[in-house]
């Protein structure tokens, strides 16, 4: 009963305002006496790198949502929850962002629960994308034909592999933070870099 | 004179900024001394339970705005300022939010304020979309051809009981803030599986 | 060169962020030792008159916005600057009332002040939509047919009733900052129920 | 892959929510002791001339990307990855703006710092920018035909002027930051104007 195309647009927005407001929570810095604003905003190195990780993922994010639904004929009430659904933790990005930009560089206990709480929202997301790739590519109702086998396995089976290293970023946030941001800003560069050659 | 398709763009923009500044609304913690990053986040559960509640609140919102608006043949001055007046009280759920968020786990009287405040926005937003509704319901001049008698007044008793669940929410809150809180969770889950079925 | 679909679209965006973030600009209040939330919530009522008048006078901008454009057929260079200058006004409208929502209770010279703030900014509004108004209408080259030359000229009248009702709230902002936010709602409601009508 | 229409339509969302956070980003102002709203709104002129700055670029830039797009017939995944990184600069505009509008009035080093940190932004914009245009029109097959060599050779000219004036204005923001706020406001201007005589 939703059209497509108001569904659509309904989500670009969202994604839009995300990926926005990613920027906007990088905050001015207030440099202590004696402090020179260089070196302030030279401290706050963990908030552009959260920025540049954060944007790249909801970036390849809405173009996997838009190739998704340009298999789409059928909106179902399914497919609007779980499209909500993934919306809901795309806007939890820039608050898992802004968590890590300011406690990475303390180090220590904190530094490694902002990471955890930082890829856990990115698992999050994935099984979410996830969710929804399967329920449109389940049988043909939604896309009037469903593309050939082989290629919804391989989807499956890359969509796995990309589930799994979240996953494994996530661990790795108890224990070495740094490093887990590092392995999400290589998966996002080779997930953007992946896209230029498609 | 104002065309449907650039009024639901409008709208549809306003849903989509409100539903993501809900989320932004979410404050980095900031634990005291001796206070671990850990315990700062889950002293703000009341926040991400009202997150979600408004997230679903304002998703199925945008639902029902968008399938009303699928009857709509003709805007007319009416229409135009039911509607202005619709987003008027959901820009407002991103705020009431916020409230809930920082006041509800102190308990006492603030936390029985901030969920009044938070029901009284909600019961606003369901005041408005039914009046927004019955307009377009009407008569013929705006739809066309009316749905059958039946159809308007299953739906017009379906929006009763709502208005009367949420006015129920409204006054728990005095009493049992967090009572409250839960019943409008419930509520929101209900009315989102329910867009599941359709 | 630029069509006029995603012109409207890109101002549509910008009005429909501007009235969002006018209840974005709410601040969710501090109360003090000793202070309930409520009475807290009650001393915020500047800010509420303040986002309901900048409510109204956004969604009523917006439509006029629309209006006019509906009879636009080519854009030109000048039109592009003219429309970049409304838009640069109008998002400073959350500013103004945000410094209206701080400062109006406080009374005295500063209740002054944010009121002259205010009142300016929507002059500066009204006189930027004029000039968009006069520019579209000053000949055939953008609208392809003038509406009748009586229209225009009653239009052109109306603007500046409506622009001498603005100056004279600024200049009552100097000496009676409640009574020119008073005119200010007034005024907005008026231009509201006058949409309703058309 | 992508459909253009849709790429339009986030990249537009994008420029609307940055143009709309510039003014966003302006605070109010919070007087100290003895000190009256008026002067202390005073004070914060460099913020104005700020978000009158990065307003302009910001219209500028979207109207420059508007008609670059008017051209493109195919999107590839070189141009995807290119806009993603045009509007992960765009998106850093308002942060630039609004340290500049803390710092600059400050004077010595921490300005320069500021101003160094807008110009360097608005030079990376610029390089952004000019990167999809010698993408876009390098060969035929994303415009269907390319526009004549003298025309592209032309433009290329323009934007290399443009890159050199704010390389210019950046060398300048180390020495004499005021100076080169000056320039980047002129610069403004004249594009602004220039869009007005096409």
């Amino acid at each position: 009963m939703v059209s497509k195309g108001r569904l659509e647009a309904f989500s670009d927005g969202v994604f839009a305002i995300v990926i926005t407001l990613l920027a906007f929570d990088l905050k001015r810095p207030s440099p202590g006496p004696g402090m020179s604003l260089a070196s302030a905003l030279w401290d706050q190195w963990p908030a552009y790198i959260a920025y540049f990780v954060g944007f790249l993922q909801i970036g390849v994010m809405w173009l996997n949502h838009h190739r998704l639904f340009q298999q789409v004929r059928e909106v179902d009430g399914v497919l609007l929850v779980l499209n909500l659904n993934l919306l809901l933790w795309v806007a939890l990005v820039p608050f898992a962002t802004g968590v890590v930009a300011e406690f990475l560089a303390d180090g220590g206990q904190d530094a490694a629960t902002a990471m955890v709480l930082f890829s856990a929202v990115l698992v999050a997301n994935a099984i979410s994308f996830v969710a929804l790739f399967a329920w449109i590519t389940h049988d043909e109702r939604i896309t009037g034909t469903l593309p050939p086998r082989a290629v919804v396995r391989a989807a499956r089976i890359r969509f796995g592999i990309g589930i799994g290293a979240y996953a494994g970023a996530l661990v790795l946030s108890f224990f070495v933070p740094v490093a887990a941001l590092t392995v999400h800003a290589v998966m996002a560069l080779y997930y953007t870099f992946d896209q230029a050659t498609v």
